[in-house]
Formats: C-alpha cells, structure tokens, sequence
C-alpha cells in the first residue's frame, strides 16, 4: 500500500482491469494507491448504482467518469427514442454515482448508410435533447472525438475541432469534451484545439497508440510507453487549458487484459510517473 | 472494346491490378476503354522508364501519376541523403514517363522516436530541396496526406489542411496535394480544405473505406461501393475547386487482387459511373 502522492491524480478507467467487478477495482485502487475511478455502466449495473456509490465513497475515491452514453445516430424514429431513453438513464446513473462526467461516444453510421452529414447533424439534435436534462442533474456531457478509423462504426465524432463546434451551443457546464491521448495524438491541429477548449475538458485519457494494430483495431490501445506517444506535451497542454482533474487511464488490450490486474496497476502508476507526469 | 465517354477521365492505379506488368496493365486499360494509368515504380523499373513511357504512348493512354516518392522523415543523415536522391531519382523517372504528378507519401516516425513534430519539420526540409528541382523538369510533387491511422508508421502528413500548410510554401507548379477519398472522407473539415486546395489538387483518386479493416490495415481499401464512402459529393467539390483531371482507382485489397484483373476493371469502371459520376 503506498500513498505516492504523485498518484493523487490518476484514475483507473474500468476497463483497463476488465475482469474485475466494481468492488474488486475499488479494492485494487486503493491497494495502489490510486486516488479515482471511471466506472463503466454493465459492472455498475451488476450491484446496482446505490452500492457502488457506496463502495467507493466508503473507499475514499472519486469517480472520474461514467462510461458511457452516446450511441445518438440512429435514423429511424424509434431507435432514437430509445437511445435517448438510454442516455437520460446514463445520466440519472452518474449523478448517482456523484461523478460530473458522463463520456459519450456518439455512433457511426446506421447499417448501410453513407449519410455521414446526417448522422453528425443527429448527434446535434440529440445533445439539445439531453444536454439540459444532463445540466439540471449537475452532470456534464464528455463528447469523446474518436480516431478517424472509427467514423464508420463507432463514433462519427472525429476530432476535438468537431467535438469543440458541437460543444460550444450548449453551457460549459452541460456540454465538454474528452481529450483521449489515443483518439488526438495525431492531430496536426490538436494544440490550438486543446488550447481552445479550456474549460470545456470533462476528462483527459492516457493510453498509448500500438502498432501494427492488432486484428480488432478497438484493441489497438497499449499502455504508456508501448507505443508511439509523446505525452509530456499532451499532459501539459491540457494543465495549461486550465484542466485541474483527474487522469485517467484506459486501455483495451488483449495482454493487459489477460495480464494479473494488480501488475497491470502497478505497471500503469509507474508508467504514468515516468512517462505521463514527466517534463 | 468499349469507348464509353464516361470512362474518359477514369484511371487505373496499377497497384488494383497488381498482378499485372506494366504491358499487361496498359492492354488491359484499351480492352476496358479506360483512357489513363497510374503507374507505380518497380514495376516500370522491370522495364525501364524509356520502354514505359512508350507502351503507354503508343497505346495512346495518359500517365495519370507516379506512384511514389516520399519517406523523408529519417532524423539520421545519411538515410536522409539517400531518401533525398532516390527522390530525385523518381522527379526523373516521372519526367521521363512523361507525368506532371509524382505522388509522395511522407513517411512515419522514425523506429523508436516518438517526435511527431520533428518528422513533420523534416518532411517540410525535405521538400525544400526537392521542389525546386521537381519545378526544373516539369514534376509537381503531389503531397498524400494518409489517414490518421496511418501516422506512426506510414505518414506524418494526416489531413488536407496540413497538407496545403506545407504545400503553400511553394509554387503551385512544385508542389500540390492529393485527394484520395479512403484518406479524407472522415475529416469533418474536407469541404472547406478541398476548396481551398484549389489548383493544388494534383491528383484525385477513389476507393472505399472497409469496416471491419482487415488484419493489415493497410489492405482496408476497398472497390467503390463495397464500404461507407459516399462518392459524387467529394468528385464534385474537387471539381468545384477546379480539378478538371483523372479520377484514379487504386485499391489494396487482397480479395480484389486475387480476381481476374479483366474483371476488377470491368467492375471498376461499372461502379465508377454508378457511384461517383452520379449526382
């Protein structure tokens, strides 16, 4: 057990420890010495939103965020009706847990679709649907822009500009935007973007970009050092925006994954140290 | 033997038909009544430059590119002196096949650096030397910017934008952009970019972009039609902006290279008027 105070603002996105329930990652935290947590919805789900407030309150944590809602792109009335049922209930969900961080990853394109404007304008019409409801509860909307290779199927949000354009109708307190070293690395524009967002930055997520990518690209995202990033200056754009909050580490990786999560934290806090926190 | 008018501006990049010498593949351009080539350098080299240029002269096609030259990201010196010449080599070689456009793809990080921002300073040096003398013979080098997915380890150069940022340090003679649909049709900012590329558009090639990607990558391209691209609006701002060249096919694809390369340019020129000439 250790109290690193380095690690006062680290978090451990969920999903890095995949096979651990809710209390088990609360557990696993504490035992690094990990200040938070971003808790996935489906674990959450398993015990209910009351026990794992309780648990990691209890615990002395906080909650980064809650992954995720989103998912806005549907073409056909009832699809969408749903989706935004979904997302009121994502958001009832991270009020509970008292964390102000809903991230969205928006969708791709609906089967057999190559609307991609209509499916971006969706998006919009969705958040001025949720976003006030979001707002009224004192949880913020994190648009989450992902890596170009996933327009098609998984979030038609693509770049922080974007991400920033869609943000910028609503009030900063209803509507950010995730920044996801993963996701922005390559951007040519991302400085002037990050720099842009200020106060809009919801959450800001380290993980490395690997490759060659593996077979199922979502799995291309290694831990730091294992890939291609420069971090430091990443880190230090987003502190000189004005982001004072967690760091959160989140990895889909077949090896983490099969890898003792207890050796997968420990290697994230020494890495995070070395690699993200240095100058 | 057709002589469809539509199929005029239509021409194969010989990597679709990579089984095919560069005999076999301006033959099987007549039998298609496709009017250009795109040729790549190893196999012209097979043949010599000199031998090339007059397979496709007698055929009475046009030389639509050269595909490519690039790589100039090296950080050590020599290699970056030896990529300088072999890039001068290719300005020849394109000089000589008797094509205005040399394709560059610019390269990854180098192994090991995570210095994104030196290998794109390093691309911007390189060009330096070369366009001037690609200007002296009658080469405009024609910058690809790759996707995202692509910036580690094939090409820095990831939008149009920043493509026409470094292009626009040069005379509109030596220096252009290309437009390939695989590459740009995820950034939200294409329409304003493809508009303001204007007569830097050196180079306009099509394929589609697959989901799922294939386990190399670089294979995800695929035939017009078979993924998530919608095709007349980005032909029509590229010809908006004043583009009045060839519209290249050029498609990596392991399915597509194991058909009988006759058929692969029937279908291509079949999906070519149904699904980017329309409006």
């Amino acid at each position: 057990m250790t109290t690193d105070p380095r690690l006062a603002k680290l978090s451990l996105n969920q999903r890095t420890t995949q096979r651990w329930s809710v209390r088990e990652a609360v557990d696993g935290c504490v035992r690094a010495g990990i200040g938070a947590i971003g808790l996935w919805r489906e674990p959450v789900a398993e015990i209910g939103v009351p026990a794992a407030a309780k648990l990691v309150a209890d615990a002395g944590l906080r909650v980064s965020s809650l992954c995720r809602g989103g998912f806005l792109t549907a073409a056909d009335e009832r699809a969408r009706a749903e989706a935004l049922a979904d997302n009121r209930r994502a958001i009832d969900e991270a009020a509970g847990l008292g964390t102000e961080c809903l991230v969205l990853v928006v969708g791709g394109l609906p089967p057999g679709s190559r609307d991609l404007a209509g499916a971006r304008q969706r998006v919009a019409d969705a958040l001025a649907e949720l976003a006030p409801y979001a707002g009224e509860r004192g949880v913020r909307l994190a648009l989450e822009p992902l890596h170009p290779m996933y327009c098609a199927d998984r979030a038609v949000l693509s770049t922080l500009g974007q991400a920033l354009d869609l943000a910028e109708a609503f009030p900063v307190q209803q509507v950010g935007v995730v920044v996801d070293t993963f996701h922005v690395w390559w951007d040519p524009d991302v400085w002037r973007q990050i720099a842009r967002a200020g106060a809009r930055i919801a959450s800001f997520q380290v993980c490395d970009f690997l490759t060659p990518l593996p077979a199922d690209v979502l799995l291309g995202r290694g831990m730091m050092g294992d890939g291609h990033i420069d971090f430091p200056p990443l880190r230090r754009a987003v502190q000189a925006a004005g982001y004072t909050g967690d760091t959160e580490v989140e990895i889909f990786n077949a090896e983490v994954w099969a890898t003792d999560p207890d050796r997968v934290l420990a290697t994230m806090a020494e890495r995070y140290v070395e690699l993200v926190l240095a100058d």
